[in-house]
């Protein structure tokens, strides 16, 4: 490196749920010197497809795929712009994506939907990770891979996710059996994109086993296929299965018409695609067993890396080298965090505190945040299960649903709105004495995302988990993980922990749990369990039961 | 009646929660001449005690009882005035309150709060029927009557509620013992209007049996009482005891001071007091037994008379000429309806929805409602128990605590708000489905009160309960019972029954079940009816803990 004049960038893209940002950041040191956004011009589809009145069902989520290219073409040139560099100084581009979301295409690459003959057909868009209405395929994979006793089934904590690739493959190929036989490849659109900059399809080492079953070098076998649908057998063979690379490792180089895009030269590598969550733990030098990062967003992410490979039960998954190559990476999930804080504000919050808010200046969030903070823990007498987006760790259940108790006459916004915040520590709770049971205990606690900004919320998880918070130093973890990935692939680091250790950064002990919060959430909590494992865990189906009348009332 | 000339008119006072109302009725055929309303000038007091600083704990609910002369002297001049008749012609007066609604009295009537010594003792004040802070002190009547076996514990379903006379002077007794001793009479506001009237205090055969324990004309015994607490012991002999007037019977004519108040003749004659709901069957011509009628306001509170006496679990009570003289009368209740839905309207619904219902003139009811009756049963996929200011039948519990279950992020407010219309339904049916069980079947079901304007609820009702719905006459049938009970003391009927078959009305089946909506709302009820039983009978103790920690909380 010493060899090289001048200071060398790397590109980090962060492809998320409403838009993708990309970021300069300096090799050497990991300064961040500039960024830009590009909203998806389609966003998330979840009523109409466009172009055609046709209504999609509840639970559906689409994309474009055309909307990934789109963030190529404008945030990453913007961005190498306003970092006032030259682009022949960028020597590599990383990229990480939200998953599971999965790219029908054809062996070209070509998404399916950009065919005339599918740009009516739902199937051929992108199904976005919130995608939920491949449950009941996700139901009977589950329940055959246990009747088999499947060996790979112990390593998604017991269930597979209607969000993964074979739930959302099976309901593709039986709700649309054209488009099926039509898609060439099932690519994860973290592989999408980079296969698009490179012109090869590698598929990345974390999406291939969290979300993919790949597990010891083997994918569940042609019989189980077969056993779900006898079309299914050849899942694998025909669509699915591909080369495997590393994380850090190198997928190419810009093609001609990648580099036209961006404006960065064709000699620029590229490295492996790379998912949002598990990147952001090189952000916050989370590299070592035992230190969880949390994402925390719309959804919370959780990844850790563990000096073992052990069964969690009920977490999504655990992936050799999954996260840092080399360790045993385990992902854990909460399905809606953020997302129901903004539910609770766009739905149930009354004019007048809308107008306060506008008056003072401050968003809804942090006026309700204001007004709750003020009170002691459990004064507002109200317990939430926050499964308004289902459960993903340690349930593994979306037909499960929200659920509020304690309510009565008195019951001011402010304090649902709180419920709803201390429900999700809850359930990060859970999966946190998952993990302990499991023997991979959490050794360090760091949060990043969008919603630590929240500093009562943070406090509110450290009371809860009764653990010190640790913060990532950028506002921008996940594509400065992409960009510590960049700089390894380029060969700038020899691995992702030296480079996480140059470029990244995190504040440890930013929160200190506050010993009477601690007892107070303790009673909130038995509580919360006790509902958990009521609605969760088989002491009433009532969740699944009014899912079922939903979907039947409004086929 | 036929030797009298002209017509001849009685005057109904209805005393509700918030204001009083005077009906001038004609005694020949029931017909409403006009009315007066007059707020009481400190409504519910619930915050802060008038006059003094001293702020109320949460579940407390006083009234000032000089507010109730305040509706003598204006409402019925007023209303008298406005019917254009000459006051000459009136024969009779009659009332209702609320209830269990407790005035503490000097031997004279005076009350309490009124002496300079007690103005600012909470204690001193009228204890309105929703004061919900004597809980702890029904557990304890509960449990003593239970462990005893006292006979007249299964008259009341198994359990005595807070809200009633014992639960309430138990509470006077224990937090202010110098107002309890300088309290002669412990008076029910029913009784203590019409003292005010006469100038004789006549206890009613309805609140004595339902909120005062007389049954087969005794009260619980001195042991029971001692056991409470030993200066309990004379509560009955010394505050509570006092002579029965039957309903419908006169119970005197007006003082001189009452006929310069009510600016009718001192021949008047006053019937003996009677609750709103009781009184409002006679407006229904609902005096058969089966008949059932359901006052449907903030509360709704269930009447109906059998042709035995049978004991019904987790009933308000059955008491013998508690509606029609010479009848078993039963009452049910739910304590929480429209001021569950006015809780929601306040504090749920977003400014857009508000900004609408202006401009569309309606109300924000009306709008939610619109929006709501769009779509199919079971559409929302959410179930709610009704228990927002607890439940008073059948579980007879103030600690427990609304819940709502199926929430996710396409959740809209309206489905919410019809979730809550449709958990009162709910809680009716089993009322109703008690009721059948214990052998005194409900045959027809009338709807009274304010509730029954929106049609799109009485269809909910019809539907859940699958039954027809049968609707009064009368927008004002509290009063109009007064009236019918007012005429019959005066002599003009020889019964209530007779009496209700001239002035009372009905429409046999106004709304009819809708066959496919019963199927539907079976399923939502099924799930309704786990649930209630879950966290209603012992399943989980979830609430109680919940009410349990924001009491300590907030201490």
């Amino acid at each position: 490196m010493s060899t090289q004049p001048g200071p060398r960038y790397v590109v980090g893209v962060d492809f998320g749920t409403l838009s993708g940002r990309a970021l300069v950041v300096r090799v050497s040191d990991g300064a961040e010197l500039a960024s830009a956004v590009c909203e998806y011009p389609h966003g998330v589809i979840d009523t109409l497809l466009p172009g055609t009145g046709r209504r999609l069902p509840r639970d559906w989520a689409l994309q474009v795929p055309a909307d990934y290219l789109t963030v190529l073409r404008t945030a990453v040139p913007r961005a190498v712009r306003a970092a006032k560099i030259d682009p022949a100084d960028v020597i590599g581009i990383g990229t990480d994506f939200t998953a599971c979301t999965m790219v029908p295409t054809l062996a070209d690459g070509t998404p399916l939907c950009e065919l005339p003959r599918f740009a009516h057909e739902p199937h051929a868009y992108v199904k976005l990770w919130k995608h939920h209405a491949a449950q009941r395929h996700a139901d009977r994979i589950n329940a055959l891979a246990a009747e088999r006793n499947e060996p790979w089934l112990g390593r998604y904590g017991g269930l597979i996710s209607s969000e993964w690739e074979f739930a959302k493959g099976l309901q593709l190929l039986e709700e649309a059996p054209e488009a099926y036989a039509a898609m060439d490849r099932w690519v994860e659109a973290a592989d999408w994109i980079v296969w698009q900059l490179t012109g090869t399809y590698i598929r990345n080492a974390c999406t291939a086993g969290y979300k993919g079953i790949l597990q010891d070098g083997r994918y569940p076998d042609e019989e189980f296929l077969a056993a779900l649908n006898p079309d299914f057998r050849d899942f694998v063979r025909d669509k699915l299965d591909q080369r495997i690379g590393e994380l850090g490792a190198a997928a190419g180089r810009l093609t001609a018409r990648a580099a036209r895009w961006t404006g960065l030269p064709e000699a620029t590598v590229v490295a492996v695609g790379n998912v949002d969550a598990h990147v952001t733990a090189a952000a916050a030098q989370a590299v070592e067993p035992g230190q969880l990062v949390a994402i925390m967003g719309t959804s919370t992410c959780h990844v850790m890396s563990g000096d073992r490979l052990v069964e969690v039960p009920g977490m999504c998954g655990v992936v050799d080298g999954g996260i840092v190559a080399g360790l045993p990476g385990y992902e854990a999930g909460q399905s809606g965090v953020g997302d129901m804080f903004g539910w609770f504000v766009a739905n149930q919050v009354p004019p007048a505190y809308v107008a306060d808010a506008r008056t003072q200046g401050i968003s809804v969030h942090e006026y309700l945040t204001n007004l709750a903070a003020r009170d002691p823990v459990g004064a507002h007498g109200l317990v939430a299960l926050d499964w308004w987006s289902g459960n993903r760790s340690v349930l593994v259940d979306h037909e499960l649903s929200g659920l509020l108790i304690g309510l009565d006459l008195t019951t001011r916004p402010e304090e649902i709105y709180r419920a709803l915040l201390e429900s999700t520590a809850f359930g990060t709770r859970v999966i946190v004495e998952t993990f302990a049971r499991a023997g991979v205990p959490v050794r360090e606690f760091i949060v990043a995302g969008g919603l630590p900004k929240n500093r009562f919320l943070m406090q509110i998880y450290s009371d809860v988990l009764n653990l010190p918070l640790s913060t990532v130093v950028s506002e921008q973890g996940p594509a400065l993980g992409s960009a510590i990935h960049a700089a390894v692939a380029a060969g700038a680091y020899p691995d992702v922990p030296t480079a996480a250790a140059a470029m990244g950064g995190r504040v440890v002990e930013s929160y200190r749990p506050i010993t009477a919060n601690v007892m107070a959430y303790q009673r909130l909590y038995d509580i919360y369990r006790e509902l958990h494992d009521q609605f969760g865990r088989g002491g009433t189906d009532a969740m699944r039961r009014l899912k079922a009348i939903r979907r039947e009332t409004t086929a």
